[in-house]
């Protein structure tokens, strides 16, 4: 044993054990602890299979402390909540002044920001650090999104820049902000991954249910559509889900998996975020929606048989379609429809940059995104240059590029959603988007209706188009005077 | 003076004055306080002027509590949050055992939770009870749900049935249940409210941009509307809206009403809640993007400049449609999209009634909102019956009577939705709940898709349609050994 150690890193679950891996094989000797033990036995071992990594196992806490260089380090990736408490509190009884905890999980940012004081009580320093790229990236290079103390990230900054994601730009990490910015970012990252893969689900369902495009040949649209503006990690391995075969029984594997999607947390959240920053984020809340909806698989099987039988077929008519325009009209719409998404958890971040005064960089963040997280694309390349091009962007919608990419595709977008509704198929996220679209790019909106109805039952007044200043009218009064 | 009166009532702003006057109108003397002691004056000078009603000012809160019979009952309508706090405190002051504090105000049903706990402490009783109507309603009637302690609701169950709103089947008043119940119920009704006020606004919108209809031939369309089976509060008000003329220049008012569109809060708690409770509520949500989204007036008109020098106008088409046919085919989409969102908000009731353990009855708010308050509307009755039918319907748009409406309306429905998605005009609320009605009627979603991508890119597993069980598949393994 080779202690002291540069780092250390508790909670050696798959991402755990992954990220601890990486850290070693990038040349940072690296302690690991796990309250089961026999997690940490493995995760030696499997270090030792991957080439005798500088990694060493610990059984107790404290000598797992001890043996990393001061001032330490420690990443936990443990569950959000009470865990990561227990965990903390666990540590912390032999930690010295000066260290730092860093939490890697996906923490709800106000946590992160609770423990944060906690800990500077005590003189020790904290980072929340949202990490995504699933076990994959973490083996081989996420991006990270470290906020809280800037001095902490200052100890790590040289392991972080080694160990996430490479691309042209530089590594996947960045200083995020103060406090739980790191662990917010990294929720709307999620919020919009839920978008992305809901817009993708949908593009699917139009182009099987109306298209009656099969597997095989979905497979070859994705890969296809991989190799231009969509080209992203999801788009990848969805062209690679269609080409699995089922092994256990006939046909594809994506046929027999069950249409009920599970969740956990982070697109919970985004909404409910957006809601409390006054920010419209449809798409993402329809993807977050049809989650929910997919689980109703009892529910949904009883009322497809209720309409059935009032004459509403599942999918409700049998178009004939040009295949080839077809995939040609989804492959934009699924890409309008994306720029909307993203507009929207842009604006979620810089509202909540804004409130908190975390000076967030936007294009900065595109950037850490453009490798090693799950939402990695090229489009994130177009996001950087636009903020750069101006980072006062009030809506991507507007930036040169992006809206003339808008104006060519609005009609095969239009057309796709049309097509569904035609077709009884939903398009929550598609067809949000489009009324996402369509209501900011509008300059009169029919909200003054709104707001006298409001000023009718409940006084609230009303702004004028014309003179400055609030107005009440006695609508019933003058309504009623007039029979 | 003839105290001791039968209740008291704290804060006199409008809300407060006209429903001290309704009470006291009803026989019940009143004690009526307000910490801005001109506001007691002018409520007792109300008081005179609309017939010597039996309602007592006082200036000091000693003496207004002093004044009611014992078991006290005093009804607080003052601002959410802090205000609540500050009076319950100055009032307990001279309350004893027994008595009893009512909160009519929008209150998170949390803060009543914890306020009612702490009264119990002190041997004080304390209800939660949402108040709709307005001022109009506070006067003459309102709907009004009451939540918490059931003593405290039979001290008073006699004034509230008389001063609540009376319909066919009775007051529009009824003890909700436990906790924070009548406050949850009114969050979820004033969401409800929220839809209905956005799909009323698209209906407009599609009528006046595509359909090319004037403010007279708007207020007819409503009216006549308001003698079918959308007859409603809403309906009704709109069509008053329309007939007003401008009286600060040529024309109708409503045009001149700036289009940004003001919110208080319980539109935001019912979309959070949603999104707590895994309940989707689009047509909810939408309506408060559309809030949100009205509010950035400047970044449209920018938006707007941006997409017109790109060649896409404000509206898109000048399509050429047969009014009639365009009006009934509005009448329809937004009669059915309206039952989709009742179906969204009587959900949210029920699930939070189930994680609570509140028992609420549907088909009984149902009831209670037929008259009284906004969202008053024959359509209730109809909501009360299939409750009546099945109090454990799962979702409203199976039920015989409604799927059947459903069924009649679906093709407008689609017409409408898809020609304001070609006229670009955004129908958000009426196209968020046809995606609803089409995902909730369809056996088999693309969440296939979407599960497989989360057992791909983490491990989340999957279940399949054949086999019971959690199944995980090495996607890329299999993927990639294929080449």
């Amino acid at each position: 044993m080779a202690p002291p150690t540069r780092i250390g890193l508790a909670g050696l679950a798959v991402m755990g054990q992954n990220l601890a891996l990486n850290i070693a094989e990038k040349g940072f000797p690296i302690s690991v602890y796990n309250r089961t033990t026999s997690k940490v036995d493995e995760t030696v071992e499997r270090a030792k299979q991957e080439g005798n990594l500088p990694l060493y196992g610990f059984h107790d806490p404290e000598s797992f402390v001890n043996s990393i260089q001061k001032p330490r380090v420690i990443i936990m990736l443990v569950k959000a909540g009470a865990p990561v408490d227990a965990t903390i509190k666990t540590l912390s009884a032999y930690l010295e002044k000066g260290d730092c905890i860093i939490d890697g999980g996906n923490e709800w940012y106000e946590n992160t920001e609770r423990r944060e004081k906690a800990m500077e009580e005590k003189g020790l320093l904290y980072l929340g650090m949202g990490v995504s790229g699933g076990e994959e990236g973490a083996r081989n290079g996420p991006s990270m999104m470290p906020g809280g103390s800037f001095d902490a990230y200052k100890n790590i900054e040289d392991i972080l820049t080694k160990v996430a994601a490479q691309v042209d730009s530089g590594p996947c990490v960045t200083y995020i902000g103060k406090g739980g910015s790191g662990n917010f970012v990294k929720m709307i990252h999620n919020g919009i991954e839920y978008g992305d893969m809901q817009l993708i689900a949908e593009a699917y369902d139009v182009l099987k249910s109306v298209g009656k495009l099969s597997n095989e040949e979905l497979k070859e649209v994705f890969a296809e559509w991989n190799r231009g503006e969509l080209l992203s990690f999801l788009i990848e391995i969805t062209a690679d889900i269609f080409g699995i075969k089922d092994d256990k029984g006939e046909g594809y594997l994506v046929d027999k998996v069950l249409d009920k999607t599970g969740m956990k947390g982070t697109g919970k959240w985004t909404v409910q975020q957006a809601a409390e920053l006054s920010v419209a984020a449809p798409t993402i809340a329809s993807s977050l929606d049809s989650r929910f909806l997919s689980g109703l698989k009892d529910e949904r099987v009883e009322a497809a048989k209720v309409f059935k039988a009032g004459g509403v077929e599942d999918t409700l008519s049998d178009q004939v379609v040009d295949k080839k325009k077809l995939i040609d009209d989804v492959r934009q719409a699924l890409y309008a429809a994306k720029i909307c998404s993203y507009a929207q958890g842009m604006n979620l971040i810089r509202a909540k940059s804004v409130e908190k005064e975390w000076d967030l960089k936007l294009g900065e963040l595109a950037r850490i995104w453009k490798g090693g997280c799950i939402i990695r694309a090229m489009f994130l390349d177009r996001i950087k240059k636009a903020y750069d091009r101006n980072p006062n962007l009030s809506n991507l919608l507007i930036d040169p590029e992006f809206s003339k990419e808008m104006i060519e595709r609005q009609s095969a977008w239009r057309r796709v959603v049309c097509l569904a509704i035609g077709a009884g198929i939903s398009t929550p996220g598609m067809s949000s988007s489009l009324a996402y679209f369509d209501s900011y790019r509008r300059e009169r909106l029919p909200a003054n209706l709104v707001q006298a109805q409001r000023d009718y039952f409940g006084a609230h007044t009303y702004e004028r188009i014309d003179i400055p200043g609030a107005f009440h009218t006695e609508w019933f009064k003058l309504a009623k005077s007039k029979i």
